[in-house]
């Protein structure tokens, strides 16, 4: 099945009301939800429209139906390189982050996750996810992940914590299920999504066996309250907004208070062994969509730097060339970065086939490092007109409203309306609110550089490196190049 | 005379209101202005304060009497190196910007100008800059500096502008005095400012002479439009707010319509070979200006970003310290460029002692280049938190309000409010409307990295590198290094 | 046919003598030449060996045979990624620059382009180009590729030059071929090359009309002399010498003095309307081959310097791993362009299967930035003995010997062979002539960051980003996606 | 005492005999070192010339009479500031590193700490120094600084090596003397110093006493070997040689085979308390000093970029400017950093005037990170030539070398012998062997970068931001500016 947009809001505001902002409780009809909604919809409206079939949608290997890409196990690298593609194109239309990639990584992550379990422990969390699968795919479910807990003491572990409820953990477990307490913050999309797939957020011990869980729930479980910071722009309300305006985002502290999952719905339960490689399946995979919507976050600066350069009339200057061209290289580097992910990507035995993670981490980091610089350029070449720029309302009203309709205007080609609209757009995209979320997401979600600079040490093959080098200095006889022809064994069956 | 806060609002606040926010009129006792007149209050404060003087206050050169060094004529390098300290003594205090260098680095470029002007083409200007800065001085009075013209397309000189208001000129000259028209942007502290003094932006040629002009009115002025953009925090006119959201400030657009300019505040008419000697006289004073006020900016996000490693428990990370260790840098190397500009300093025939403008310059660039990277080091350091926290309304009130005390917890050392009140500032400083501002003005104000380029392009002595590698070529036999020697000679004498 | 390395010297050192070095003239037995000899080896060599089969070797699209894969022109994806592989491999093994891919990039750039001019103007470049490739296929030659002119003075056109050998150019066109004369510089290989491809090495105007010429000779062309410089290690020579110390490369100024060239072997000739074209596939396939062999370069780097940080035993400090995963981003991120180059490459008129040339340009941009940072790491790991260690001598003769033994061991689980050998691969990596050359070379080997940053701004779609801006600001109402979906559709049918 | 370099000579030469090169003892008229001794040659030159007295020369606070600078304790911060002065001068005539400043930055850490040790143990460190530096004065004795010891395994202490020898260390205490043993490395300058003075590396604890040590012994004291390396061009020797090429430096292994010290040239003696102390003096002062010699090389560097720009007739190109400008920001912000560290140094007990450790640590820090940057730059604008263009004789000899004199023209307005000449001098200085040594000596001389961030993490005041925080967030009350207070009364007594 593939919802519409409209659908999708009959189903969310039937939900039992428990989203709190400023410490009051608002239904999912709140104003301020809107723009993050407005986002979502992108992605049910993709899967409707006829161009994008197959890119925007896939065939299910539950039902064999077809479904919202969102909620598909890739295949193949083929599948990989659409699901970036798609991310990429529905990223650019909402102005920036898509949100509904979380629920995509953590389905693949539970996918192959709960096989890797059931293989070494003889459990059943596989079957219990395909069903559950089965009915996310028949009623075209959106689904948000809760991976990072609050975390108290960074210092401590899980379970040395002094309130228990810094990371997410069972406090009972019946026959029927189980029951969970705990914080899960900076959740994007939990306020509007229709369930929320819980992660644990990092590897454990043995005593940290109960925060070793996972499980989904619907966004309005009994017990459950979603304190919702939406990010929205003074302009979001208002009437003939430029579409960047319409669309924002919210997120959350999910406050589990004694929530009970049925049974069905857990798929972890006490694996600590297993707590890491959850965890790093859903970052690495999370990486990997970043290859996809980090590169329109750069076609939005680069385009936005671009307009700006037109208005001042500088387009042509040597700088202002040479700096625009650095956009090219941030979304590019990123976007091939995602390429070889899915080039070298591998099989699991789940049959989910998996970005490879050297690739995800080197072009995530590499996003991370680069955010604030390209909010830079746009500083750079825009000027200082989008903090010092007057209101709206003093172009439109007032004694001075002539004067300055003649002030806006710098570059003689264009007319007031669109400088105007230009230079509002650079104060939105470099200035504002969500400028301030664009950077700092871009800095932290899916993991921040130093998180990729761990994965890269902990993964890339350093002894082969110094293999070698020791060859080279004529220390061992031998170059031992067996990884290298087993790499490229494997691509040319796979491609 | 050294004026308290209370007789400047009084002086304030008696002023004919032409200030404009969102297209209608306001008194200057809007409080969306007060923000900054908490900043200026900070500056006639110092003065006031017996462990300040003679840093705060200096002996004016024109009356004899103690005045505030704001309004000061540097006579030494020991004047400059105060100042630089007073900046970033006051910039502390107020969070950033201190808004009242303009007003120092405007009398300073006038006072060397107009002896200039007067020595080549025999007029009178400097006498009549004095009489007026005697007065200045008398009243204690702050000037901001508007300097930035809307420019218009940037490819056409002043006169060629299809507008000729893009650049403010003289439309008429009268016996008593002339008559201006024009628009300026971004000027900060206009709002709240005693006067406002003018300055050409550019070099100038024969054709561009009516718009070598350079006077001081009243903020206040018949004909004059202040439209106003001030930045504030959510949290400004809160009861008990931090002293950070006390702070702020606004930026205008002057709209100057036939505005008449009395003789005797008329310091360049038509001038034009000074156009470029007088805007970069105002630049390089505020290049300098920038070596004070930038190192407070970067104490201010060093030590946000110590108190949220400190609140994550992550203080004593590697990689944690090594970042802290690059707002030393960032801070202490644009002092020291500061530093540098004043040892190295000049006299010029007025008696001003003026900062050396590669030093000036070369400072100015690196904390332009670098305060985007600084807030980005605040970012990773301080996580996530800062734009998804929830409102300060959801830890005091609601079902929630006793969870989220618990939620807001990290460090076990930090209490509940401590905790609160330093994500809180986390935000302030690093995600909100005045974090834009402090990143866009960071980058532009007193001139962006591509303008102190081509400042050091067009000063620094290449020609001697050149001759030295010439000699170490073998292509000349002899090193000169007289520049050297007359640099030595001319420093032993000054310090 | 595959030649072996044996029957590769044997045609070398039958050639006509016109090699020279210091002004005298000597033979290509020369043991300064041996290094580079000892890299070409190398690709002769992975021919033979059955496991390296179908990654360094293709079946000629031209004969149906096998053929050495440095002579294959890709015709997909796949071969791209292959051909990126085999450079990898084989740089490791050379510890650096193959070379070989010269001649790869050189007669794939030929062929797409003599196609192209045939189908512009009716000749018959492109059979007469076959017919070259036939007998360059059977006999398994090694062809160098002479594109960049000595150019004079770089303000002035190729036609403009007051010496007109500054850019080389047809002389004299005859019934048989062509005469042509000029200086080729900063030709890698030249002088142990079977074959010399000559091409044009930027965009010509109508009267550039006698530079826009294309054509191979054999290395011992009568009127061509190969001013020779040899880069060498102190310890190249020496017995037992590390196999990083037996490879090396030779440069030349390829001197063209009226040689003739037989029309057969003619490949471009007057049609300067396809000068930048031809010129700019070999550098965008050029910039392709870098993504093979950078990496292998960073490779080399990252295992000497871990091997560096294992000798000085700080492996484990976390400012050491950090850097180590840099090069882990610069070697990965630069593969990955090539992947995404291959994967969204294109087929040409000609059938051979082309890189995309955004995805080339960046990853060759990226490499040429980095390459100092490398160098860079290694030497803040390996600390300041790589150039002041005593010289090997030290350690093995004199009174000090057994002291200086004592000297070098600073882990204490390293014999004192394997110290000293660690730290003369520092030296010899990091700090030697033949480091000097990797530098450079890695700045510019197939045009510099600027000829991308050019690249990029001619060719990446920035049209495309201001659309995406302009219904963002909402200026425009439709937000055209077309690009995308053509790049969609091609790519599922290609891979 | 001003001796003659001719009078240096004599004393060197009639030295005992104990360097040793490649295994064989040498005396110090070898040819090898050469180049080194003439840069010292500089040192005695400067100091003759009546221009640069004052500059060159100093009173000595010892004997009342002219000294060479270089054997000077300064007294206040002019001091400093001709210190840096006369380094930046020299360092530009010897083409770089003028080595004679380790010799005065070790004397003034000897005399400050000789008399913090005497002050709390009641010793006469002080005294016997103060004797020893009266003879130096003397004798105009030049002094190289032996501090880096070879060091072993870094993880161990000094007392815990398994070879005692990995740091210098006492052997035996006898009443009129000590004996040493060790090996010392990196020691530049001690195959052409009169004296060596030897200094701890590092903090020590109770357990390492015996290497709490510190004397000085002339250069060919008995038992001590130098294991030397010369660095040198290949055409150093060469007749008619260019300046930069006559000039070089030689490192050594200083081997302390059980010397004898007499008493009175004992300055610590098991004052393990000290260690760090004394090992700081001497990296801070010199860490100062790089304030000098850094803004020289970068003066070098900018000048042949220049030239090379020029000889490209590309100096006019936008990119090219702005990379000329880095060299600007490289080389001022460096020397602004000690001015800053003399400006804001602070007398000590022992009345020697220290330079601020924050800015020469900052200062240096910069510096050593910016070095393989600008040699990226002369590279990017050079382009490849500097690797491969032919040798000298090339252009001297045999049938190429007319036509070798017209390829090497680039610029109609450079003679032959010019072009030649810019070209060389880009080779020698970006891509020879002295290139390897300035660029890791750039690194590491006085302390690599991560050597003063960790400097800056224990010595920068980020209590002080924090309480600025603090404050700000609203956490406390006041904020306590008494250290600028301080700091500013401390600054206006001094200047």
């Amino acid at each position: 099945m593939l919802r519409t947009k409209e659908q999708y809001h009959e189903d969310l505001f039937a939900m039992r009301p428990n989203i709190f902002i400023g410490g009051k409780p608002v239904g999912r009809d709140d104003p301020r939800l809107r723009p993050g909604i407005n986002v979502l919809d992108i992605t049910f409206d993709l899967a409707q429209t006829p161009e994008w079939k197959g890119l925007a949608t896939a065939v299910s290997t539950v039902t064999g139906a077809e479904i919202n890409r969102w909620a598909h196990l890739p295949q193949n690298p083929q599948d990989l390189l659409q699901k970036q593609k798609l991310i990429r194109l529905g990223a650019r239309r909402a102005g920036g982050c898509i949100q509904r990639c979380m629920g995509h990584d953590a389905i693949n992550a539970l996918a192959i996750c709960t096989r890797e379990m059931d293989d070494a422990n003889g459990t059943e969390y596989h079957r219990r996810f395909l069903d559950y699968l089965k009915v996310y795919h028949e009623k075209d479910l959106d689904g948000c992940c809760a991976q990072t807990d609050s975390k108290g003491d960074r210092m401590k572990r899980p379970s040395e914590q002094s309130d228990p409820d810094a990371y997410l953990h069972i406090k009972e477990e019946r026959e029927d299920g189980i029951v969970v307490s705990g914080f899960k913050m900076s959740i994007t999309q939990a306020a509007y999504a229709d369930e929320i797939i819980v992660l644990p957020t990092r590897a454990l011990i043995a005593s940290d066996r109960n925060y070793a869980v996972a499980f989904a729930v619907p966004g309005d479980a009994e017990g459950m309250s979603l304190i919702t910071r939406p990010v929205w722009l003074r302009e979001n309300d208002k009437e003939g907004a430029a579409p960047f305006c319409t669309y924002g985002v919210s997120d959350c502290v999910v406050f589990f208070d004694n929530v009970f999952v049925p049974k069905e719905r857990v798929f972890m339960c006490g694996e600590w062994q297993f707590g890491r490689r959850l965890a790093l399946l859903f970052a690495d995979s999370h990486r990997h969509s970043y290859s996809g919507c980090k590169p329109a976050v750069s076609d939005i600066l680069c385009g936005t730097t671009c307009l700006a350069a037109e208005a001042n009339n500088i387009a042509n200057a040597s700088h202002v060339k040479e700096k625009l061209s650095e956009f090219a290289g941030a979304a590019e580097l990123a976007f091939a970065a995602g390429v070889a992910a899915a080039v070298y990507g591998k099989k699991t035995d789940s049959g989910v086939f998996f970005p490879n993670e050297i690739y995800a981490n080197v072009g995530r980091r590499l996003t991370g490092e680069m955010i604030y610089h390209e909010y830079n350029i746009l500083t750079e070449i825009a000027g200082g007109i989008s903090v010092t720029m007057p209101f709206d309302e003093d172009f439109e009203q007032g004694k001075n409203a002539e004067a300055m309709k003649r002030f806006i205007i710098r570059n003689p080609n264009l007319s007031v309306e669109d400088s105007l609209k230009i230079w509002q757009l650079v104060e939105h995209i470099g200035a504002s609110s969500m400028a301030s979320w664009y950077k700092i997401a871009g800095v932290h979600g899916g993991g921040s550089p130093i998180m990729e600079t761990i994965a890269l040490n902990l993964g890339y093959d350093f002894e082969d490196k110094k293999r070698l080098a020791r060859y080279l200095a004529g220390i061992d006889n031998d170059l031992d190049d067996s990884k290298m022809r087993d790499q490229i064994a494997k691509i040319d069956t796979q491609i």
